[in-house]
């Protein structure tokens, strides 16, 4: 091993940047000649590849986004196009590559050892908390974060007027970033693709807490589920009076990472490089009971992370 | 002037809470008896109204929304409506009301004491800063710093991708908020109400930005001029890439309220109770030039605040 | 179980009211009557109790300190104090007690259990992260974030001129919060309790990064390894340059919870009830690979948290 | 005019990078050749002079900080020096200087045109509010804002504990911030150069409302008044209870500029080359009556800012 590369793909999430960091100064103070590719999948396919120093790491931990760029790369799920990846990888010397992204990401990584072995060590990166076998992937810790300090500007006004308040929130296919930031803002409802909702169940709940004098009214809709505007339509109806909405978009990618993030993201930087100096690839770093481990790509990627049910429990309980 | 009432009306804005601080102990201090009305008109009509103590104001000022609670108030159009309010104000001996609010609630209080001789002084309290004679009303500086924190957000994964965000921000009939947002974080475009927007225009200023190599793309909308979703129809259309919306809604009224919003509502809340001692009503407290000063309030309500150009043209220099 | 009480003790931590909330809604909610305890083991001996309903927590989740106040309680430590406490609380009918706090509270509900019979279950909440046998206590999560967004705002400054920021912050056994917030901000060196400082190598080393083109020079010190002014004692006269000290204190014990600390307190609040009602007590609440578990007191208190030397290397290879 | 120069010098304050960012575009724009001094004066004489692009300022207003760095140059109060200074200016062909900084600063820019010709226009750029014939100095906003969210953090713990809080801010001849952020925060008490503190009477306040139930007691010192530590020796000792310190130090200068900071520096570097451009120098550029207006060099100069005595009534009445 004497040349490595680090991207980032798919959707980015906060913390990335101080995962390339990790790699990037821990590759180089172990030895390793450490390039980025730039833009993921794509700038990989275009060559857009370019050696890093500690210099092109300064500074960058503490902000959003990534510097070496993102993007979805649908033709990458072609094998021919692999192929010719693999090509490039090895014109530029690279024999071991570290891949931050989600699940889409991973799974490009992962054909590129199956087929072109290309030694591959993956980091989940998203925000939507759905890689499985991993407690945390990154990024999530902050868009939890930026969720909860909108719910609570919400609720601020919220309980100045008689409105119930709808928040769109990410999660395609996970209800985790709705379930967790309703659970700990004391929302009145969440809606989860996990669980169906009940329109007329969720209308009486709210006109009997108001009735028992609650004055805030927020429900968290994960995009998956619903969008905030048949959510509003369906209460309006129901409850008679006045919905406003949020839709929180992008602005749940960004921001400055969190501490947990950082930490997280560092640990898995690291634990990257040390797996690919140990001849240790096919795998992806993984937050287990506090520690980082590494678990083989195929494993993560033949299951779904699924939704903790207690916390779905313990948002009804606590709400 | 023996007992005086303080009341939040229309919409909420941050701030308002130290305003009723400010009203609340300087006119205990200064011998005066304090009530709050609860939910504006609306709950002084049902007498919803209570003797206000040092302890009713503990821990208030850094909270967002109002302690008083707000509501809009449509009845109060009507004169004999207003009448009755004066019966209830003067049946609960309250020699003078200090009412915080938008143009709609200062319009309430201007009749109230026309017509029915209540002394009042109003605050001018709103997110949008549309309120004439007076450089900010309470609530605009907390505003700004909340969209100017969600823009800074999605730049950072603006950068990261190929992509046009749109993100709509409150202001009916005012482009403030839009453009001193857009103009502090470097956006490429703003959408006011006060300037028809040229869609192919726009189009082709953001194509040439991408092709000089800029890779953000931020567009800000006030509510008032645009939908978002409009704002997207024609771009994507235009510039033939993605566009990703969001909808801040009422979170820009909520949050613990900046530094200036406290000092503002502060010293305005004190001004007000300094006009009714000393027998001034009929008056806003206004911010002009670093001081605060009284102004008539036929006379604020008689023109809109109009938006200084200046900072539509510095928009367009610096973005 | 009919009654069961909830205190906080020793040094507040953020999110001991997301505990208290959880406690005091889910005990309602199981059947049971659930009491508060002021100001710790203090209050408990001036009982100072109330009973707590849903409305005792509304609103308190998102807010730092602790509604319950807190004391530390010197004379706790004497065996007939904790019976006079023990009489109080039976007297009271209170059949289960939560203790919210420290090693030193955790002591204390240990002992009222072992010579009082009274049951107690434990929440570890500290923000020093020195609880054995709990992946994180409850406030250490949202203290790190306070000391990177302190470190993060020297980090501006001191970017822009040749000087040496010191930054002291909590921990007088445990250096976990010094070496993460340091590797999470890429600090120059970090000064902790576990590991003896040698000033000449660090000396060394600062000059040495100054010569390699480095303009940021941050140090963070743990308060229990040396106060910051003799660390920069120690480094002007080594490395020649001024130092600028920063002391944050108590504004690390401060802050709306993060939602990593909303989410544990809401756990274990929760697991504590579950655990009062299936009869088990002599038991702290802990996380343990993302689980929430019981662990013994006794097994607890016997051993000390120990920094895992892997975020020290960390920090060095990062720095 | 045709090519002018920029600098940041003295201690930096936040915003700094959003004047050097309106300075260079707008000058660019108006066919101006940009060039930046590095380290101010300091890094003039170094002749550490580059041209600046669009690209050099690109992603900096968010930024706390200068890009340009800063230092102070004790050198400058001689007048050779500044021939010298003069002299590089020509050299390098620059018409006309804009330094951004304190009163130190403005000085030296004023003795450059005085002696040697060099149009200058200044910035008042500095977190202590004490330039004269400016309502606002650019950094004042953010400074008060990050000091305000500190003892906000405070009050949190301070509230769970019977302790007096210190809190030690900056003002080494202005207790603007002091007076500012304890009043926006109900303090108990502050200590500035501007008023003789009287501990004796300060004790015997703190001790009646403690009497009255206050559990908060928080005090703000600036640091020209006292250091935090003699106020704690002074209060613990007549008192009778602990005191606990916070020293902010240099976290006060850092920081992303809040919007009003970001709109005071754009509006005023605009204004900076505005003047170049049609022959106006010797000027500083200020914000009266929410107009930017230039003034003249020597009449900023010979005056110190008062702090408004208003304030400190203020922060008296609402404490």
């Amino acid at each position: 091993m004497k040349r490595i590369a680090v991207m980032t793909s798919g959707g980015d999430s906060p913390g990335m940047n101080a995962a390339i960091r990790a790699v990037v100064r821990y590759g180089i103070k172990s030895g390793l000649e450490v390039y980025g590719i730039k833009r993921g999948y794509a700038g990989l396919l275009d060559e857009d590849i370019e050696p890093m120093t500690f210099a092109s790491v300064g500074g960058i931990m503490e902000r959003g986004g990534t510097i070496l760029r993102s993007s979805r790369c649908p033709e990458f799920v072609r094998k021919e196009t692999r192929a010719e990846a693999a090509k490039i990888l090895k014109k530029h010397g690279i024999d071991g590559l570290v891949v931050i992204g989600g699940e889409g990401s991973l799974h490009g990584a992962m054909f590129l050892e199956e087929e072109q072995k290309i030694p591959v060590v993956g980091l989940p990166g998203t925000i939507d908390n759905d890689i499985a076998m991993t407690d945390m992937s990154i990024g999530v810790d902050t868009c939890l974060n930026t969720v909860v300090d909108a719910i609570q500007k919400l609720k601020d006004t919220a309980s100045s007027h008689e409105r119930a308040f709808i928040i769109e929130v990410m999660g395609r296919s996970s209800g985790y970033i709705a379930t967790v930031s309703g659970l700990v803002t004391g929302a009145e409802a969440v809606i989860i693709p996990e669980v169906p909702v009940n329109y007329e169940e969720l209308g009486n709940k709210l006109l009997e807490e108001r009735e028992r004098g609650k004055i805030n009214c927020i429900v968290v809709v994960a995009e998956g589920a619903a969008s905030a505007y048949t959510v509003a339509r369906h209460l309006e109806h129901r409850i008679g009076y006045e919905t406003r909405i949020t839709i929180l978009g992008h602005i749940q990618r960004g921001g400055s990472p969190t501490a947990f993030d950082r930490l997280l993201a560092s640990r898995m930087g690291v634990a990257a490089v040390d797996a690919l100096l140990r001849g240790e690839s096919y795998v992806m770093t993984a937050l287990q009971g506090g520690k980082i481990v590494t678990v083989r790509l195929d494993e993560v990627l033949k299951e779904k992370k699924r939704l903790d049910m207690e916390l779905v429990r313990l948002a009804g309980i606590l709400s």
